[in-house]
């Protein structure tokens, strides 16, 4: 059977690392996860505190120590790679405090589906571009996503709410299409300041990149998920 | 060996529930220690934006999530006793969140010294009630109040931020001086109002109890340990 261009990517992964620009941008990729779920650990931790009653909020908090949970081995293995993992996040600093700026919930259901969609579809990113990464970065990357399972709870609340009061779901479908607006914007001027990010989805002499017919599939598949998680809510993508 | 009087009250922890007094009592005091630890949890993570740097915030945030990861075996202990977990801790929403509205931290080393000490003192004074319960309840208690070792960097900023300014050092024992008093004045309240509480404390025909000498002794206790704290921060008790 004939390996998969991601496959040979993959089983050359010990001798990527060899290739300066490829460790650059797996450090670029684990910090700007880890600092991306920081920044969501202390949104989510805020946004608590909009709960109508204490086991929300307990609900809602456990989502935010699910984040910061994942913290732990993204460091770990920055330092393992020989980066200094605060220095690392530094430039993703601006651009995510900039998108939860833009995007501060104005209410408990503006909070829950921002916990939902948006979380979504960063995972949902950051898993495909995983896909063109050594072994062991893909399988920590897929690891510090994994959902523990709260996101149920967001469904189940939205779904409630919009049951009681049917005004909500078009403010909410529009919300959700100003979370995706907004993380594009954010995702399109880090593309344009961390050159190792972009050549690494480029590809290399032997590593398979992506083409402008695969980025573009690959914005599809994400657009897809994002309506699938909006359907989920109850909401028009 | 003679048995000490705690000794023969935990031994007879299994009988001891089924006393509704004693049964409530516990209650009670897994519901007030989760629902600070859930307070806890709320206060580390919005205090953590205090943080001067990335690498402080994230060691704050860690104090954080470690409060909240106290709350899960706390909350299905309290189901396994047959109690709501989220209408127990109700009672104690009111004194618990005053504390923290009457010591809100006003910069980053107020914060640090309100997580070393302020949750040192609720801890020591947890861990001497539970010395008068149940073998399970104590062993749950102590494992829910331990401290992960977050609290050595604690020591280790504000020892440097001392060095750094020593007009810092004045202040800051102010500051711990009046965690303490607000701390004693919340706990009092509680005390007058959660009868089964102060009774487990007074003790029943089958559990020694705290005399009144008892309870002095015990407040020295947790007056001495509350001052090694502040010298180990090198401030004045």
């Amino acid at each position: 059977m004939a390996e998969s261009p991601v496959e040979s990517a993959v089983s050359s992964g010990s001798r990527a690392f060899d290739d300066p620009a490829y460790r650059e941008a797996v450090v670029d990729l684990l910090a700007v996860i880890a600092y991306g779920e920081l920044s969501a650990f202390e949104r989510l931790a805020d946004d608590a505190k909009l709960a109508p009653n204490l086991e929300d909020k307990v609900a809602l908090s456990a989502m935010a120590a699910a984040e910061f949970g994942h913290l732990q081995p993204l460091r770990a293995r920055l330092a393992e790679i020989g980066a200094d993992a605060f220095l690392a996040m530094t430039p993703f600093r601006k651009p995510i405090d900039e998108f939860h700026e833009h995007t501060a919930p104005s209410d408990w259901y503006e909070s829950l589906v921002k916990a939902y969609v948006g979380d979504g579809l960063a995972a949902d990113f950051y898993r495909e571009i995983a896909a063109y990464l050594d072994a062991d970065t893909r399988d920590l990357i897929i690891t510090s996503l994994a959902d523990a399972g709260q996101s149920e709870f967001v469904v189940d609340r939205v779904r409630a709410g919009i049951a009681a009061d049917p005004r909500l779901s078009g403010r909410l479908a529009l919300w959700g299409r100003r979370l995706m607006g907004e993380a594009l914007s954010q995702a399109q001027r880090v593309a344009a300041e961390r050159d190792a990010l972009t050549a690494l989805l480029a590809g290399g002499i032997d590593r398979p990149g992506l083409d402008l017919a695969a980025i573009g599939r690959m914005f599809n598949r994400l657009t897809e998920r994002h309506a699938e998680r909006m359907a989920r809510l109850g909401l028009n993508p």
